[in-house]
């Protein structure tokens, strides 16, 4: 049904501050010559050139620079708008429009009196908040109802760039990453071929090539490409892996191989066993590793499980080495893990996605000391570094191996003859055919603060979360879940309530502490105040795993959410 | 080495139409206050405040509009901008010059006296164009310089959405869909949870029970998701059939299964073999089939094959039917070979990444007759359907087979004890882990256009095309690469150079002729005015690909293409 009326997002005000502009308004669009200008008519504008001209406005340059001027949206539509006739003046005041929405929602995220969140149950949001149904319909919608939409869509969201959001490895808004996501967007190319994305291939092979630099690849030599996230870049690298030591996999398929082992830690993201699992090996055949009590791999237990399975038969092929894991972010012992490969002639793949940026530090990068010696690495700029989702890099150190795994050589997309050296497309290395334009944001941010200020970034925010360790490690109603200085940003604790702090230890208390988390957590997520995670670990009950990556938190915020916690939980 | 003066980029003038602006005056940005506002202190921006109430400006709303002011952007760096204090006004006014480059990137993308693209080889732009250095550094640049490289990178790209791209099968800018992305980069938010993407993850749910109904599948119940791109859905459709049949493959490897084989078409996506090679089936184990001269699966070569594998010991396990193939837009006869998949109890898969669109048109969804009865469909909509890249579901029948075949139950993800009904969270039953928000552009679309507008979009590309077809079926020059109308978009053809004409069918004119589409094509590309596809195909010689999805395109657009390759290719 169509309706030039848009169902008004009102009534049910956004709790997180003031509405942007009540609806009821939003037709009055206020720039500072709205005054001047009430329509768009050809009559309007020659009357508004003159008034420019008398307002000592360059006028000259009309083509170039597009104001923001009042326009009535009840009665427009999509098909309105550019390629229609006369759809130049509505495409631009609409796209601009949809940026003051935007550019009111970066300010307000950034703003420690507006919420993270404004909680719904799913059942509410699928009845209907009052204006917002998010029903597809035969009928077009009016535009005005359109920019609705998008208010509402902001407004039931979370604000993932609050300076106390803290929920997930990604976090955090930069500005240059959104500029650079918003000419992404208006690009809308594809990365599998030079011919579409000239500038974008070029950007992304330079910045694979530093990024190898900082691995400590010779001449930053190599290969590699930007994959959509850490799960697939990891599953390159098993791809890869096998490629290398049974190429006849690719045509004849795993019965051409004998039984293939792959080798990662228990506490190691769980992407290693989905490859497993897609790629055909099973996951039985993924052995995980004992790690110590700060969950880092025990480099012994890895030599005695090749040594058994090559016993059982078997064939090691591959070891997933974790830098920074996603709980604990715990840093494996990169060297001693490279000697067991070479001694057994495995695969060394380095799973970065979390701990990678720590490259950029020159006083963290140590953690990762031996990754020069893997044969790959997951590297993912959308996590530590704050690049906008998503930038995963899988980093090869033997160039050409990923087009011999994966490619088909389609005639149709990639072909020889064309004018251009065609050694720069990029399609037919990957498993992907069209691929997204992942690499702009994160070229533009690393022009705009250097590597530097990656680096400033990186410090601060270990540095933050040592604050938040001595904070609380001995803290009445805290238990670390293990001892010592974090390695990474993660700080994993449990908070005691103090009907929990005399009882002994036991089936009874650890019932109660698991429970207390989730507990805490529904509490932050109702009153929309701050985000952090939980989970449980092994034989450990639900505990809070606090990281920090946003740019926008301070210790203010560190103490913030462990008043919150602390004020939510006390009553448990 | 940071500096404050911008490496101009001048000299170099952009080809495709005059600058934005010159650089040298980049600094000084127009609004209709800038002789009011020269910088932005505090004493300016009271001084400001009062002369907007002496204009009658509306001063009550200044936190909810910003207006774009001139702002020197050579000594503020990214540092300055938000989360740094005093960063919100620098923040926007660099939001706001970006969109100002966007917005008229925007307009001279539908500007047909503009070119498509300005092309250079890969070691030109390497090398660097006057003022454009695609080389990180140490050190951060000036916001300035940062605003050169957005103008930079848009200034020797592709305009994909300009009226005369004709070059891949997604094209066209639809700018409720680019809003949409604009808002999603903003939102900066991860699919894997309701946590954190409440009303996108609800989305998405709804949109893919609006496309399974429009497949046919009763009450549109079944599961799905939106991947990267069709390959990846195509992976996902052959991992889901060989856990359909083989479930312990997940746990025990390929080798658990007996030697299993998947079939597609000769004419198919190489996403098939890609699939094949990845998931362990090996490329030997994907059975070509045979096509009829208009590139149609024949039923009879489908059947003959399973039969023949199976009396060598195989398992046949998966067909693939191409509904809109990527060269010749063939669909294969879907209700005949859902006839065979039942009777030897195979997995259907339709790829309708490009044809899908087509469920949406009364007119010609009869071409994917029978996609009803498939286990599971691609389809894009980023292709037919004009939804900016990228943007591909994968659907499947039978719910929650998916959660079956890729859930490894991650605790410190997916809690099962969190406060909301945790069904709603569909990361484990994807490959990844984060999922970028692919959805939001397409419900906002869907939203603004209603069905109809998607139908009427396609409608008019089918015409467009049949148009073609018409206007060269018998034109002095041409070749049809296959007789008859098409069923999609796609036109194949040769352009027959008068040298050629009167030459006898042999190697020396097929030579010749294979070597046309390519100089022709790269006559195209460095003079920029147009761009079309070209490729050889089993035993034919390279031939254009004509595929019409861009709605900026009209018929004086195709009179102009072929003009093109006449003017260009008459002397050949």
């Amino acid at each position: 049904m169509a309706t030039s009326e848009p169902r008004a997002s009102g009534g049910d005000q956004d709790p997180n501050s003031a509405n942007l502009r009540p609806p009821s308004t939003s037709r009055s669009s206020h720039s500072c010559l709205w005054f001047l200008q009430k329509n768009n008519s050809l009559e309007e504008k020659g009357r508004l050139a003159g008034q420019k001209n008398l307002l000592s406005c360059d006028n000259s340059d009309r083509d170039a620079r597009f104001r923001h001027t009042e326009t009535d949206f009840s009665n427009l539509f999509a098909r309105d708008l550019l390629p229609a006739k006369n759809g130049e003046e509505p495409t631009i005041q609409f796209l601009l429009e949809v940026v003051d929405i935007l550019t009111n929602y970066v300010k307000k995220t950034f703003d420690r009196s507006t919420k993270v969140l404004d909680f719904h149950h799913p059942h509410q949001l699928l009845e209907g908040m009052e204006g917002f149904n998010l029903e597809l319909s035969e009928q077009p919608e009016s535009l005005e109802q359109i920019l609705v939409d998008c208010r509402d869509t902001l407004k039931y969201g979370v604000r993932t760039g609050h300076p106390r959001f803290f929920n997930q490895l990604s976090s955090g808004l930069d500005i240059i990453g959104l500029a650079g996501e918003w000419l992404t967007s208006t690009a809308n190319t594809n990365m599998f071929t030079y011919e579409i994305a000239p500038v974008f291939v070029l950007m992304e092979q330079l910045t694979l090539k530093k990024m190898r630099e900082m691995i400590g690849w010779p001449d930053g030599e190599g290969d590699g490409l930007f994959s959509p996230g850490g799960a697939i870049s990891n599953m390159y690298s098993v791809m890869i892996a096998r490629y290398k030591y049974f190429p006849e996999v690719k045509t004849k398929g795993m019965s051409a191989a004998p039984r293939l082992v792959l080798f990662t830690s228990e506490h190691s993201h769980y992407s290693i066993k989905k490859a497993g699992a897609a790629l055909g090996f099973g996951t039985e055949n993924v052995i995980l590793l004992s790690t110590d009590e700060r969950g880092r791999v025990i480099p012994a237990d890895l030599e005695a499980k090749i040594i058994d399975a090559k016993q059982k038969g078997y064939v090691p092929l591959f070891v997933n080495a974790t830098a920074g894991s996603t709980v604990y972010g715990a840093f494996d012992p990169i060297n001693e893990i490279a000697d067991i490969c070479e001694k057994y002639n495995l695969w060394l793949h380095v799973d970065g996605a979390w701990g990678g940026g720590l490259l950029m530090s020159r006083k963290h990068r140590h953690k990762l000391s031996g990754v020069e010696r893997a044969n790959s690495v997951t590297w993912n700029p959308h996590k530590m570094m704050g690049v906008p989702l998503q930038c995963s890099a899988i980093l090869v150190r033997e160039k050409g191996i990923m087009a011999g795994c994966n490619s088909m050589c389609a005639g149709y997309l990639f072909q020889p003859d064309k004018q251009y050296d065609v050694t720069y497309d990029t399609g037919d290395k990957a498993i992907q055919c069209g691929r997204h334009v992942d690499i702009f944001k994160f070229w533009l941010m690393w022009k705009a603060k250097g590597t530097i200020g990656f680096e400033q970034h990186i410090d601060k925010c270990l540095d933050l979360s040592q604050y938040l360790y001595n904070k609380i490690k001995n803290r009445e109603g805290y238990e670390m879940v293990f001892d010592g200085v974090p390695q990474h940003t993660n700080v994993c604790f449990w908070y005691i309530p103090p009907s929990l702090r005399g009882m002994p230890d036991g089936d009874e208390r650890r019932e109660k502490l698991h429970r207390v988390a989730p507990k805490i957590k529904a509490m932050m997520m109702e009153s929309g105040t701050t985000m952090v995670g939980y989970q449980p670990q092994g034989n450990k009950v639900n505990f809070f795993r606090m990281v920090v990556s946003n740019p926008a938190a301070t210790q203010s915020d560190i103490d913030f959410l462990i008043d919150e916690i602390e004020r939510m939980g006390h009553d448990l």
